[in-house]
C-alpha cells in the first residue's frame, strides 16, 4: 500500500492511493480507523490487515479524492526520531576525498549515524527555505524506512519484523554552515535541522518484494535538478543495510513505531559530491526531484527565506505543530 | 515552584513540590489540569498562572502525598527532543586538552550542539545500564533549559521569554563507543543515545530570580560519585548563555514547548576531564549525584546491563513510551 497524509477541506487526513485516487482511511473504514499515519503505525499488524480489508473504491464513495485534488502534505507529520545513517561507500569516499581525506577505518567496522531534527520534516509539496546566511545549499539523495514495532537489541536477522515500509528522503543540507559547524566536532545540526523531507508516500514493505534479492533492493535513485539528471545510485550498492543500521540504532536503545532511519546519500546523490563545477548550489526557483523504484518521485522547490519575524508564533505554547 | 512527575498506584502523574508534599495538579484542580506535565507546558503563561492559584496543601487532602511515599520519574516522560550544547569554555579547553588539541576558532564564533535521543530520558530514580561492550563510562554535570513558548528565530534578547523552566540533566556518556564512532565524524550517537537524566524537579524560571546577575545566575554546580567531590562548577562561567543558545537554535527552525536545551558539561563535570586517574571510569553500584543551586539534587545508579532477550516487547507496536 501507498500511504499518504492528505489536505482536504483545511484538515490534514491519511489516506491510501489507489490508482489515480486516494481514499481516507478514517472515513471509509466508518471512522474506525484512525486520522493520521502515527497512530495508523502504532496499530501495527493489526492495522495492516484492516486497511488491506477496507476493499477498492470508486470517485463516488464518500471520502474518496482525485490524487490530483488533494494537496499531499509529509505521510508522517511528525515523525518520532530521525537518524540519518552514512551506509552508502561511495558517498563517503567522494565527499572524503573532495577535503582531501581517506575513509577512515572505523567506518568499515560499525554504521554510522547522527540525530537530525525531526520537527522540521516537509512534504513533497513544501517549500524549501534558504536558510539565513547560507550559500551553499544542497541536496541529498536518500532512502529512509519507518519503524513499524517496538523493540530493543535487535539482531540483523530480526530487523526485517521491526521495518513499517519505506520512503524517499531528502536530507537538505546548508554546506557552509555545515561545514563551520562541524570544525568544533559536533554535529551536524545547523547544517542540516531546518528542512528534512520525506514523501510523496510511505510505502509499506510488502511492495519492494517484487525488487529483493537477498537483504537488498535492486532500487534505482536518481535526483534530477530543474529536469536535468544530476545523480544516479541504487540501494543494491549499500554498504550497511537497513538491518545493520537498525541492530546498531536499537542496540541498548529501545526503538519506537514511527521512528524513522534514513540511509545516508547514496553515491553521486549530492552537489558536494558531484562538485559544484558540475552543478551550482541550489538557488531560489530550483525544482529537486528525487525518484525511487516503488516509492515516488519527492519533488520540492527552492525558496527566498521568508523576511517576517518570527518571534511568536502563537499568543500561547502548542507543542503540536 | 517545582515540579514532579511521580508514580502513584501504577499511573504517573504530575504535582507541585510544596515542602515536604507532593501535590497531584489534576486532582486538585478538580480534573481541570491536565495529567501530563508537557500538556501543562502547553498551556503556557495561563497553565503557570492556574497553578498559582491553587493554594496550598495539607496531607489530608485528596490527592497530596509525602515526597517520601511517592516515586519520582523524569518529570518530562518524553521530551519532544534534546540538544546538548558544548558552552562551557573549561570544558571543551581541558577536553580537547586531554587529546593533544587546542579549542578551535570556530567555537568562539557561535554556540555548537547536536540532537540527543530524547526517547532514553531517565528519572532520578531510574538506574543508567552500562552500554553493551562500554568500560568507559561517565556522567556529565549539565544545567538544562525546557521551552515553554513557541517561536522561530528567536532574538538573544527575546529568548527569556521562550524559557518555561531548568532541570539538572546528566549526559551519560559510553567514551569509548563515543571515541569510536566519532573518527567517522558523525555525532555522537551511540556514545549517547542509551540515557539522558534529567530532574528530579522543572523548576520554574521565576524560582532563579534570587540568583540572577545581569544575563547569567549564580549556580553552584556539583558532582559526587559514592559521596565523593569530584566536579565543581558554576553556572555563572559559562561562555554561551541559554539566550545564545536558543537563537542559535531558533534560527530558521520553529522551537516548540517541551524541547530541552542542555548546556553542555560545566568545567571538571566529567571523569573524561579529571582523568581516569583521578577517578575510574563508572562501575555497577556507583551513585552519581548531581546538584546545582535552586534546582535539586539528581542521583541515579549505575547498573549492569540486563541480559535478557529484548526483541519484541510488546506484540503490537506503540509509540508511547
Amino acid at each position: 500500500m501507498k500511504l499518504v497524509s492528505f489536505e482536504k477541506e483545511g484538515e490534514v487526513r491519511v489516506g491510501i492511493v489507489q490508482g489515480e485516487l486516494v481514499v481516507d482511511i478514517h472515513v471509509v473504514s466508518g471512522r474506525s480507523l484512525p486520522k493520521d499515519l502515527l497512530s495508523i503505525i502504532d496499530l501495527g499488524d493489526e492495522g495492516l490487515k484492516r486497511m488491506r480489508e477496507l476493499g477498492t473504491f470508486t470517485v463516488e464513495n464518500e471520502g474518496v479524492y482525485s490524487l490530483r485534488e488533494v494537496a499531499l502534505k509529509s505521510p508522517i507529520q511528525r515523525p518520532v526520531s530521525i537518524r540519518d545513517f552514512y551506509a552508502f561507500e561511495e558517498h563517503v569516499k567522494t565527499a572524503r576525498k573532495r577535503r582531501g581525506l581517506d575513509v577512515v577505518p572505523e567506518w568499515y567496522d560499525i554504521p554510522v549515524f547522527y540525530f537530525t531534527n525531526h520537527l522540521a520534516v516537509k512534504g513533497p509539496l513544501d517549500s524549501i527555505e534558504i536558510p539565513t546566511g547560507c550559500e551553499w545549499l544542497d541536496y541529498e539523495l536518500e532512502i529512509a524506512c519507518v519503524i513499524g514495532k517496538k523493540g530493543r537489541n535487535i539482531s540483523r536477522d530480526k530487523a526485517e519484523d521491526h521495518i513499517y515500509g519505506y520512503v524517499v528522503m531528502n536530507d537538505w543540507s546548508a554546506r557552509d554552515i555545515q561545514k563551520h559547524e562541524m570544525k568544533v566536532g559536533l554535529g551536524p545540526a545547523k547544517g542540516k535541522d531546518f528542512a528534512t523531507s520525506i514523501g510523496p508516500y510511505l510505502v509499506t514493505k510488502d511492495e519492494l518484494e517484487v525488487y529483493r534479492n537477498g537483504d537488498r533492493f535492486d532500487l534505482s535513485m536518481t535526483a534530477k535538478v530543474n529536469g536535468k539528471l544530476l545523480s544516479e545510485g541504487n540501494y543494491w550498492d549499500i554498504h550497511y543495510t537497513f538491518l545493520d543500521m537498525i541492530e546498531r540504532a536499537s542496540k541498548d536503545v529501545t526503538l519506537y513505531p514511527g521512528e524513522i532511519i534514513g540511509s545516508g546519500t547514496v553515491g553521486t546523490g549530492c552537489i558536494l559530491e558531484l562538485g559544484p563545477e558540475t552543478h551550482p548550489w541550489l538557488k531560489p526557483g530550483d525544482v529537486v526531484e528525487l525518484e525511487i523504484t516503488g516509492l515516488g518521485v519527492l519533488q520540492n522547490t527552492i525558496a527566498m527565506r521568508r523576511e517576517e519575524e518570527e518571534h511568536v508564533l502563537s499568543s500561547t505554547g502548542e507543542h503540536t505543530s
